[in-house]
């Protein structure tokens, strides 16, 4: 099944992909391996869940800002890789939270990502993952997700 | 020699693969590269360091932390590779140590993995790696450390 | 244009690579790719750049010890490759930056970084990037800067 029937199952629509905030490039693709930026939670251009996870924003919160963070690093994968069809796997996922000292559910926030991938790609979707707690984010962001992914060639 | 005789000499056994705390996968094998989930320093499935360097922990509880995530780090690539002498070259280390705002010394704890993969492996645990203090890691684990590793085919 | 000749044109001169602070390797090369060890601003043996953006240390600051990272990632990779011609492409940069829960600006910050690599190999200096604050940084240095690259064969 493609990907894109999935997703339309699923009903998700991948957006434009996000802009970089700086100097860098959103995706890049080498050989079998495609590298995406760390994505935050933008969706129309702003950042959707901003703020501390255990201050201002409550764990589902968090797990609801890093399932956008997932969705676009398939937008950002789109845009590289012209066919999300050529995702072989998606090996690694990174999750930083935003999140007080005390905050110890990463896990749970990170979950936002890694169920989102795993619905959308079945067991290509299932991958190695470390869940982070940091001090700040750029933009306040709750939430900044990066993927490693396995990729068919063009 | 085989990792597994060195580990004997040590008088290492490596445990059971810790499950994932969440929606992941312990290890992914991708062709020549095998990548971990973070591991944190589960013992007989609890968290045996908890809390932050710096504070509830001395410099020397977060060296013993990391080394069992090490350790963690290989009993999920045995499980994956199905033979630990499939491990080619320790690649990348990554270790996060939860730790409070003034501690500066994770790179003292980051080498409790360090040297573990030098002693078990050799030349070939000789990696590069980066030490970093966050804010807050799953569970209040002391320490949480991943792995990028060579892998030679099954 | 070898990379030697736009370093003169730019100025730059390659440090000696720094010695890493504890058990591990500055750098290291596997088939395609070279994953380097986490540089933080060393200038003749001294951490140039000491402190919490966002406190003692302004966002300048963070962008100036970001630029003296990613030159010391080059001075690693060029010790570890031989000859800095091999680089084929900066993959993926990963930026972290030692700063107070309340400075969101990483991205500017860790421009320090991904302009330094755009201006030094244009094109094949365009990397996927991630920025995260974190709460403390090895020898407090302000900002730890790694680098997964591809390699043309030795």
């Amino acid at each position: 099944m493609s990907v894109y029937d999935r997703l339309k199952e699923l009903g998700i629509v991948i957006p434009a992909a996000p802009l970089p905030v700086a100097a860098y490039v959103p995706a890049v693709v080498s050989g079998e391996y495609a590298f995406t930026a760390g994505q935050i939670p933008f969706v129309d251009g702003k950042v959707k869940y901003v703020g501390k996870v255990g201050a201002e924003l409550a764990e589902e919160d968090g797990y609801a800002s890093a399932q956008v963070c997932a969705l676009n690093c398939l937008a950002v994968l789109q845009t590289a890789l012209g066919d999300l069809d050529r995702v072989e796997r998606i090996l690694k996922v990174t999750v930083f939270v935003n999140s007080t000292p005390d905050f110890t559910k990463s896990p749970a926030v990170a979950n936002g990502a890694s169920e989102f991938f795993v619905n959308v790609f079945g067991e290509n979707g299932k991958h190695a993952r470390s869940a982070v707690g940091v001090s700040s984010l750029p933009l306040d962001a709750a939430t900044e997700v990066e993927v490693i992914a396995k990729v068919h060639p063009a």
